[in-house]
């Protein structure tokens, strides 16, 4: 049931007189329910909950700590078909797409838990003494990464389960020891309130501390602030907008304490087109890229909002059927109104731009698949045409040859990810291009569409800035989990107060760095 | 041969007409030498040569890198002793300590030729494809760490050798795969001299791109600030004074691309005596913290300026026999003249701080070893007392009572190290103390004096703010290589384009953790 209310730790607290509705993407109706923007005194209440949390969370085993997440996705599968239809009415987005991503999400969860249980993620490192060892001995260190304190998660709208209240950011830091408190996301105040009240049930049926989790509300940015800025903060994940990203990161800098924030921003995503790929059948290349461009209303962080290729035949073959076939897709309803409105103004602003061609469809309708071309030179001397176009916008950049498409990778800022499309000679003839690419992104793809982000160890969702923040950590997959530790070393610390992780006897079968050789064994 | 000029790769370059000289630290006298201070043209030249060369340098073999970190070494042992002997001159140190930076420089070098060679810290990760899931297929994802790009090191003061030139910010950077541009530090131009003309013998000897390596002088603030702020430039490394380091730090946030800085800005590094610990033996204590408080003239990051325990007789013993031992250490050269000034002034200013007492001799002579005294409560309510003074001066901070002394401790920033002195007994009864003083902390030690520090794979070097900018990556051990990578992810990169890390076939024998196991398994 939505409370409308704070979830702070375990008690759910309105005592502010500052109240918002959520309403439908659709017709931007409000829904019923009041919701209470949390006061100053409630959002101090929820960090020092928080704070002292943290002494006793960031201590449990591995194994508690999973049973933990595992129940959180269980409570989020009582659920299902109420945050499914809600999911669905406040996005706009239609509830298949929900059935997906709330099996991504428990799966997630899951992900995090095994990784717990498995223990390797703490990256146990020793040296042993040298007591010996001339001129000095060597004392006995050890390390392994601890998490580092409460940690403030910013909701995406365009992923109201998997990278919201109880998505990548939550399940990662829960997962290394940190207490998380959640500013909901506006776009969906009534699944946040949902999914905050799962965690909560999950915390309290696994004896987790009170203040491991909170969530607060705001319909502004009051709240934000005031988390990022408590000295007791110590870390900020955030999924959006550049404007928003930076804000909080610059934000968090004039802290006493400056703190890490995680801001993921989206960006681009370039996809090359190389010319034997092109010659092989440009109809299915365009078949793959208008379905990836108008995915989701084309609201991803990784949607493809710039192909770049050399001017060929084909090329235009490529471009006449990609340009069919994205007028064939109905406009979508888009997340908020911002988000919509947002998107009629920065594709018109786009198509006027010098040199820039509309190819698909001219009306003003809000998530209208569009695309545009330019040439190279266009493209490289106008840096307004480089940022990301959130919805189902591309620019196809023709550029005269070789060098000239050297120079538009050049050109580019930092990127999620990078596309090559081609075929193994293309590859091997262009691995300039490839080293290139590869220096601007987080993600190098082969010959699919960069929109899935598939959930794994292997996974780097990230990239050099602008795309986020920190090209040093990703936000999805399993390493997600690094952004919120730092290591600890123990030097001469008796072996009865270690962490089990670091004990002589390694009970949790750990493969452990041990003098340089990592080994699954004993010390004796 | 010391040139006194800039090394701009393999050039040495003299445009400028802005000259400096290296004084010695005893009694600041000007050496012959001149040094030229770079341009803003050589600036550029140098940044322009790095980013070149890093297109080749990054994707060298490990076992290539290897072999010019190496030859790093073996050029600094065929100038072993103009280099301890100019060290020496330069910082006031007593040749002896130098013996041994000398052999831990070459150490660090070779320690990170054996992990390039070893290969595992790329942390390879795999997730194989999966083409008949449903109902998507996984594609096929491998991630490792990659160089982020040309690199600054700002050469530290107190370890003209070891944390300079060729130390182990140099030596990670190198190792990552990332060009190294030095600042030199003004106090041992003539050692950095003579080690970049080594570093770049070896760069040439082992075929290295010319740019691997740059080295450049200033004699004030502006080259230092180019350099961080020029837009090829990808991180920073510093070691240093909090103000200096934060600067930096801030320096760097103004860029239209933030770069990471990694500054070491020192400590406190608090000691905390407990009870039975200081009965058994609270002259032999004394004794370890005499050594360790006057050790290099007070001049390490890692020096004891806090110690902290419960008001008892002992203590009382521990104080009088620590004060006299100090009074017995003749007072050093400090390194420079700026440092020695500071000293005095700084040691000046916290004795005329309310309720603080001096216990050793009073005069107003630089580099004299001192101890003051104050209350708990009186450090509590007093921040100016929880500075770090840099030089051999520590304060003993007299608790009434164990809530007391958890308030201390409670009131410290972020340290490098915390310690506890303490029997099994002390430390089964303080739980709740370690646990505290660990969320300080980089490295928590017990029962020895913090001023070592080893290099291996185990140390961490850092700490909570405002120990260091990020208290995630250590400056000292082979964890130091991961300040300068990112991680990069190849999805359904042909085989034959994938680096050799990556490769099924696994022929540099790595530990690679393949769909979640950490295994040596070639991929068929």
């Amino acid at each position: 049931m939505i409370s409308g209310k704070n979830y702070i730790g375990f008690k759910t607290s309105s005592e502010g007189d500052n109240t918002m509705n959520s309403v439908t993407a659709e017709h931007g109706k409000s829904l019923n329910e009041v919701f209470y923007a949390a006061t100053e005194d409630e959002v101090n209440t929820a960090v020092s909950k928080a704070s002292s949390a943290f002494n006793t969370y960031s201590k449990l085993s591995g194994t508690k700590k999973a049973s933990f997440l595992d129940a959180i996705a269980t409570e989020m599968e009582v659920i299902r078909e109420e945050l499914i239809n809600r999911a669905s009415l406040e996005s706009g987005l239609p509830k298949g797409r929900f059935q997906g991503e709330h099996g991504r999400t428990t799966s997630q969860l899951r992900l995090f838990a095994s990784l717990l249980r498995d223990g390797n993620w703490v990256e146990a490192v020793i040296d042993t003494a040298l007591p010996d060892r001339v001129p000095f001995p060597r004392p006995d260190l050890r390390k392994m990464l601890t998490a580092v304190g409460p940690v403030v998660v910013f909701g995406a709208s365009n992923f109201p389960l998997a990278f919201s209240t109880a998505g990548g950011d939550t399940a990662s830091a829960l997962a290394s020891g940190c207490p998380v408190i959640v500013k909901s996301h506006n776009s969906h105040l009534g699944v946040n309130d949902l999914v905050a009240g799962a965690i909560n049930r999950a915390a309290k049926n696994t004896n987790m501390p009170d203040g491991v989790f909170s969530s607060l509300n705001d319909n502004g940015f009051e709240v934000g602030k005031k988390l990022v800025l408590h000295e007791d903060v110590k870390s900020v994940a955030f999924t959006g907008s550049f404007n928003g990203g930076k804000a909080l990161y610059n934000l968090a800098q004039t802290r006493k304490e400056p703190i890490p924030v995680f801001a993921e921003m989206g960006s681009v995503n370039p996809v090359v087109l190389l010319e034997n790929k092109l010659q092989e059948d440009p109809i299915s290349l365009a078949t793959t890229y208008a379905g990836s461009i108008t995915l989701g209303v084309g609201q991803f962080c990784t949607n493809p909002g710039l192909l770049i290729g050399i001017k060929s035949e084909e090329l235009t073959v490529f471009k006449q059927s990609l340009s069919t076939q994205l007028n064939a897709v109905e406009s979508g309803i888009m997340l908020n109104e911002q988000i919509a409105q947002n998107y009629i103004d920065s594709r018109l602003k786009t198509l006027t731009e010098k040199d820039v061609l509309l190819t698909t469809k001219d009306n003003s309708q809000t998530g209208l698949a569009t695309l545009a071309t330019t040439s190279g030179k266009n493209f490289i001397d106008n840096p307004n045409l480089h940022h990301e176009i959130f919805g189902p916008f591309s620019i196809l950049v023709e550029c005269e040859n070789q060098a000239e498409l050297t120079q538009v990778i050049n050109a580019l800022e930092g990127q999620l990810t990078g596309t090559i499309m081609g075929t193994l000679d293309d590859l091997n003839s262009n691995g300039d291009i490839i080293n290139l690419l590869e220096q601007k992104v987080g993600r190098l793809i082969f010959n699919a569409a960069p929109t899935g982000v598939e959930v794994c160890h292997a996974m780097n969702h990230g990239g050099p800035y602008p795309a986020t923040t920190d090209s040093r950590f990703t936000s999805v997959g399993t390493s997600a989990i690094k952004r919120f530790v730092r290591p600890i070393c123990y030097q001469d610390m008796p072996n009865s107060l270690l962490p089990e992780e670091l004990k002589n006897e390694n009970k949790l079968n750990l493969s452990r760095k041990i003098n340089g050789q990592i080994t699954m064994a004993i010390i004796n």
